[in-house]
């Protein structure tokens, strides 16, 4: 069972494989590429190299049947499928058990209870995510959806934490198109900081921080990458890295899986036009992009919005930026949204 | 003039390049190794290459001399240096001219205002920092000391974040051996949730919590990696990193420009070891080590503990470590500890 350990000083929480601790040497010198080749789990035809599926849509599930939960009457070729949902093989963290608190010392610690799946996003191995259409897409984003309602009734879990890692250098191992998903028994330090710090917001204004950034952002135009009749693509304003882009719904709502039927297919648009736009004026570049959410607990409150965020992959954090958590941009949003908005992907 | 940009939701700061913003296609993928080859402007000979020095120290200064702050009586030959802290060429700030804090809207900025300077610490350009000798790695530290004494009397600052950047994938991008010092005009959001930290467990428990971690890992010993009289080297119990190091001070101390003359020498010595059992261990790994001390105008406080921190480059932060703020890690700093404490280094 893997371990979480909280650090005493900042109350971050750390998750130790302690099973079969990583030696020295196996830490390996880097890759250029995702493991690719010969064989591929997530391939079809390999289907019992996975665990089995949590969740998976077949070429004949109309999408909002399966999103809506009602069953289906036939069951469907198990190799007709066109995304499929299981458990990672390698979990960082174990599905069965209980937390287990205790202390030890002055330290603390529980065990690492959660779940820990994978998207697998297309049954074709040489299809990129942005190079999916537009439906293939939304099924995706609905496949998160579906994951978050079911994984939510486990009353362990505090908060999922859906995101992708694109390129070996944002963290992806394996190049067949997928993403993941990870539930954890707290509430992550950096949501539990964006929720506190848009609560402080909106117990100053009485409006949500991230509506304001639209209406503002909307308004002033240098830093609007894209829009559509639901969604804004922007460059923020005080960016980490250059070209992040943030995917805000316009209207107004705390929890991703509570959005309307229409804004998934919404969603879908924005995200594979952004998804394209950066590929074409970055080459193709490494990138992870993120769901931002409010937890579980939190009931539908008026100071928190979900949104998308990406980080393409390219500069290095270094010595100042884990010291100090100040990041150097060498590249303004204006001049990054500028650039973006221009292409045509 | 950089501009710095707060973050409207969590209040983080960034350093946003605006004189001339890196164009998309300047991102180049990945060199396996640091620039090197045949020329360095940190080499001797080259002193014109650089900005003028702040500090040098000479093949006959005796360090504490220096360090005290005691005028040389014959200024020293201007080739003989052994050591010598120079302006960043392509500083992240600028060190003129006013914050000038402004708001945009519902956005937050001002001057990027600070000092960004480069410690050269060798004169030889084959020489990597674990491999200088104890006079050399503690002439290093009186530096650090010296120019964070001399950046406080500066009253726009509030912080001097002192750290290395050792291999290209830690975000060295010179290869002659070098640390770098920034001075900020507000305290890190990093050092601040460390100060509040540390701040919320004296509240409650009347002690500094650096002080309990060396007291209860001594006592325990799994963790330790070494020790001298002044210092103790341990794999931190709830580490982000594996084989991530912290070196504490065994006695009490918020900040590192006041230890006593005794400790350079010790914590040289600690630096030194440590860093060669790393060596030894993980083949040489990339790695950046940060200096944690308090901010300027905190006065000596009871609850804060300077100390290094040692984070070798060996996995990648993907999307789950950015959006959660959690930390995978797959060797368990006990097993850290027990490879580092049997190596000879």
């Amino acid at each position: 069972m893997p371990e979480l350990r909280k650090d005493p000083i900042v109350g971050r929480w750390v998750i130790i494989a302690t099973e079969r601790g990583r030696r020295p040497l196996e830490y390996q010198p880097d890759r250029a590429q995702p493991r690719g080749g010969s064989f591929c789990p997530f391939c079809p035809g390999h289907e019992d190299k996975t665990p089995r599926e949590v969740l998976a849509y077949y070429k004949t599930t109309p999408i909002a049947t399966t999103a809506s939960g009602a069953a289906l009457s036939a069951p469907p070729d198990p190799k007709d499928w066109t995304l499929r949902v299981v458990p990672n093989k390698f979990p960082a963290l174990m599905i069965e058990g209980s937390l287990d608190r205790a202390g030890e010392g002055i330290y603390d610690k529980m065990n690492g209870v959660g779940a820990h799946e994978v998207v697998i996003e297309t049954p074709r191995h040489d299809a990129v995510f942005a190079q999916l259409s537009e439906v293939e897409i939304e099924a995706v984003l609905w496949a998160f959806r579906d994951r978050i309602v079911d994984l939510k009734r486990d009353t362990r879990f505090r908060y999922v934490m859906v995101f992708k890692n694109h390129g070996l250098a944002a963290g992806a191992s394996l190049e067949h198109s997928h993403s993941q998903l990870i539930a954890l028994p707290v509430v992550p330090v950096n949501v539990a900081e964006e929720m506190a710090g848009a609560r402080q917001h909106f117990e100053l204004k009485e409006r949500c921080i991230y509506c304001d950034i639209v209406r503002q952002d909307l308004a002033d135009g240098r830093r609007v990458i894209y829009e559509n009749p639901g969604f804004v693509v922007l460059a923020p304003y005080a960016p980490k890295f250059p070209f992040e882009t943030w995917v805000l719904p316009k209207t107004h709502g705390a929890h991703f899986e509570d959005a309307q039927r229409l804004q998934f297919a919404q969603l879908a648009d924005a995200l594979r036009v952004t998804l394209r736009k950066l590929n074409v004026a970055l080459d193709d570049p490494p990138y992870n992009f993120i769901l931002h959410t409010a937890p579980f607990a939190e009931r539908e409150v008026p100071y928190y919005h979900w949104h998308f965020e990406i980080m393409p992959t390219l500069t290095k954090v270094a010595g100042f930026e884990w010291g100090s958590g100040f990041y150097i941009n060498p590249t303004p949003p204006e001049d990054a949204a500028a650039f973006l908005r221009d292409i045509r992907e």
